[in-house]
């Protein structure tokens, strides 16, 4: 049975949404579970769980529902972390300095076998970093970089990097072409995968000197990665591509963008239909519609985003992770395990 | 009267949907104006507007009005260019080569003062290029940049660089929230505007080198920047300040994924009210509320954005830019002359 192990002290919610979401997820898709963290709180938070359950929005805006898992039905163990590393902290420096915080262990759980692969909430960068140490880099990539995954009217799209990298090098985006278009492969199932670069224009020659360099070593072996050219970020939902490449900075800024954008608009939408009495009652016979939308978009729905590049399964979920993301991500580190990603990678690089 | 230079050959749509634009911004803000390009054919698109007037879906998806405008009662003067410079030309290259085209010719109707501004629809590059050129840089200023205004709940927030300048340094990024606070204060009324970085995260140290610096260099000059620290996007809509800088390539990263996220939304909801009968019925009860959003966050409304940091008046529009569009660049164009933004810029610089 695969063991994902979960940092229990990550994210706004932390613990007792990461816990509820950790074992709704290993009910839901049949895991078991290493939850990591101070063992006091984990257990209380079990505790409540079992006896009363847990409301959940359950990625629809607003209406909650009561959850009920039976914990003793579960394979759960516990790792005692004396210590968290917090959002602030310079990641490098934390992971040093604090060996017993609860991403250190979690990621140690994977890197010795004890688990199969990790779902983290908590500081990115110090997800980041304790994989990269703790158990290591692909021989052959620079840098691991997270993929993540966007909604579209038709098939998914990777964007690759999402913000593990804030300065790239083109050496590196054509690392990420690799990456992102074997997660395609394997996890999305798109058989052959087509990569682009994000810029600000179509034309060779566009953009900043790491997009058109990253354009011309693309563009050099262009079957090799079924390379479509540039990218425009009006495109992104378009399919026109299935892999999109950029430093982590330029594509976590997409990521928050869309989140920001897709946030006003519904606002709009709400107050719109407040501003006389017959939008009330429109609005109300809306609402169902608006929730199904919500639910297509809504960054929970996809749980987390995949660490490629290092030598396991490293699941970086949202900051603001409530339970039902958290059971979304459980899902989304099982699929990496059995369909093993970063094994393929190490295999093409 | 003021009177605004419109390069007709420039745009998806020339020149027919830039000249109605133009005569209609013309007749609505009571401006004159010069038309620049193939004089037979701006002769023949005026004829037609004034025999037949023209529709145009005045900023809200699919509803059509006829619209005229009495040509004969306006101010307008037109300029022959005998060549036109194409989206994919290298614009430096182009500017020098094509000294009869459309664009250098009515940047030099502003440099000579036949106009006083310019609205332009064709290629951003060639656009800026000339503009630099033809009107020379603001003493102080190292690049010239391009000031996008983005609709929120609230007050509108300015994004500079929106895509002049791929590559930047730090320096350059300080003298942009110089120009932007400009612009932010004379054309848009915000009294003492707060300026924030672009970044992937609100912590100082957060981000790639450009915007580490960047931040240490306004931290100095804390007082004079109004500064708040980094902006993320996802916070880009919410008001937590009014200028947001960044390099040319993350702006216009953003402004292309605000239009691809909003277009992408609005296509779901329309599939999801055409799931079932019942959501075909409050689809249409709910149409006249969608388009009045549309509307408020529609690049058409805004018309153009304004290129500060050059001794003149340049609008830049959206390469897609219908008659509607036009108009309203019109009004920016208009505007920015009266307050004078680029004179102000030069006097604090």
């Amino acid at each position: 049975m695969t063991r994902i192990a979960v940092d229990a002290m990550g994210g706004d919610h932390a613990p007792f949404e990461i816990v509820a979401g950790a074992v709704w997820g290993a009910a839901q898709y049949g895991v078991a579970l290493e939850l990591v963290g101070k063992q006091d709180q984990i257990e209380q938070c079990l505790e409540t769980i079992q006896q009363e359950g847990f409301l959940s929005d359950c990625g629809k805006a607003g209406k909650k529902k009561k959850i009920k898992v039976d914990i003793k039905s579960l394979d759960i163990k516990i790792t005692h972390a004396s210590e968290v590393i917090e959002m602030g902290e310079a990641p490098g420096q934390a992971i040093r300095k604090k060996k017993n915080s609860s991403i250190v262990l979690a990621v140690n759980s994977v890197a010795t076998g004890s688990s199969d692969g990790l779902v983290a909430a908590g500081s990115t960068g110090a997800a980041m970093a304790s994989s990269l140490f703790g158990l290591g880099r692909i021989p052959g990539i620079d840098r691991p970089a997270i993929a993540v995954t966007l909604p579209t009217m038709k098939k998914p799209v990777v964007i690759i990097d999402g913000g593990a990298n804030s300065n790239c090098t083109p050496q590196m985006l054509k690392q990420f072409a690799i990456m992102g278009m074997t997660f395609s492969k394997n996890v999305l199932g798109i058989q052959k995968p087509k990569v682009g670069v994000l810029n600000i224009g179509e034309e060779a020659g566009k953009g900043n000197e790491l997009a058109q360099s990253t354009y011309n070593l693309l563009e050099e072996e262009k079957e090799k990665f079924n390379f479509m050219g540039n990218v425009e970020g009006k495109e992104l939902f378009l399919n026109v591509c299935d892999v999109v490449v950029c430093d982590g900075f330029a594509g976590n800024v997409v990521l928050k963008v869309v989140e920001g954008t897709s946030s006003l608009l519904f606002k709009m939408i709400k107050s719109e239909f407040k501003s006389d009495f017959l939008g009330m009652i429109i609005g109300m016979l809306a609402k169902p519609f608006m929730r199904r939308i919500y639910g297509r978009i809504n960054y929970e729905e996809f749980g987390g985003c995949l660490l490629l590049g290092v030598k396991g399964v490293t699941v970086i979920a949202h900051g603001r992770s409530k339970a039902y993301a958290i059971k979304n991500a459980v899902r989304v580190a099982r699929d990496a395990v059995e369909t093993q990603v970063n094994k393929t990678i190490a295999e093409i690089i």
